[in-house]
């Protein structure tokens, strides 16, 4: 029971940042997303990629499965301005509704027991005496980082 | 056992950003924090002060006690451009590292178990519906809550 309710805590937070971002984007004009967030910075396009490579990379390392597009692998690896070859705007919001939407099912799908066991950047080894490095903390950091870049995000709202 | 091991993840997440934050901070001279972190947008100084307010409002939530700065309200009751009484950026700063200490002190405190019960913005017949209306997920909340608002400080970091 408590289990389950801490399980459900930390969802509950996910899922209200996943849906707050998509209603971002939802609101931005592709033209809004071409914008920095602030002089020099990142644009929004930019952070949309970020963030849904990011998820997407969630599928391994919660042993969900292999990513779902690979090419958006530029958008962790390499800073917006050394970007050569961008994905357009509306692919990466089809992206970001399809990864969060696959995530979304393999949570549902989990027993609350297996948000216990280790995510896939931690040995069997190492977990033993770290095992607060499990896959559900993996979803309380993401949970994070989506916040972080979401208050940049609405920067970029009228 | 395991629910100790969720209030270390949860706490984990919380200090780590409460660091952060607080690094930023110091890196950032007061004439930064007088910057805004997007045209138009809030100054780092009025930013420093909300997040001040919110955490200390915690102390109330939590049932640590009274509110350490009643002062700092208009921080949270106002927006930045409609401010008339600010604090300085040197007394905010303090404000912040007294309140997190002592958020901290509150934090070590408290019984695994006690993380479970209610804090006081729902009423005991509403918990005993929602019972993840609980003390440990306001730290959920307010850590993503500052997340969000260390991504837009991070913009004024040269």
């Amino acid at each position: 029971m408590t289990n389950q309710l801490f399980v459900k805590m930390v969802l509950d937070a996910w899922f209200t940042q996943v849906k707050e971002a998509t209603n971002l984007f939802d609101q931005l004009s592709n033209d809004q997303l071409q914008q920095e967030v602030s002089p020099d910075r990142n644009r929004g396009t930019y952070l949309l990629g970020h963030l849904a490579a990011v998820h997407d990379r969630m599928l391994p390392l919660l042993n969900f499965g292999e990513q779902l597009y690979p090419e958006l692998m530029d958008y962790l690896n390499l800073p917006d301005k050394s970007m050569t070859k961008t994905i357009n705007t509306d692919t990466l919001k089809e992206y970001w509704m399809n990864i969060n939407a696959t995530l979304a099912g393999r949570f549902n799908d989990l027993q609350v027991d297996e948000w216990f066991q280790r995510h896939n950047a931690v040995s069997a080894e190492n977990f033993l005496k770290e095992p607060h490095r499990n896959k559900l903390n993996v979803v309380i950091s993401r949970t994070n980082h989506l916040a972080y870049h979401l208050g940049q995000l609405v920067l970029l709202k009228k």
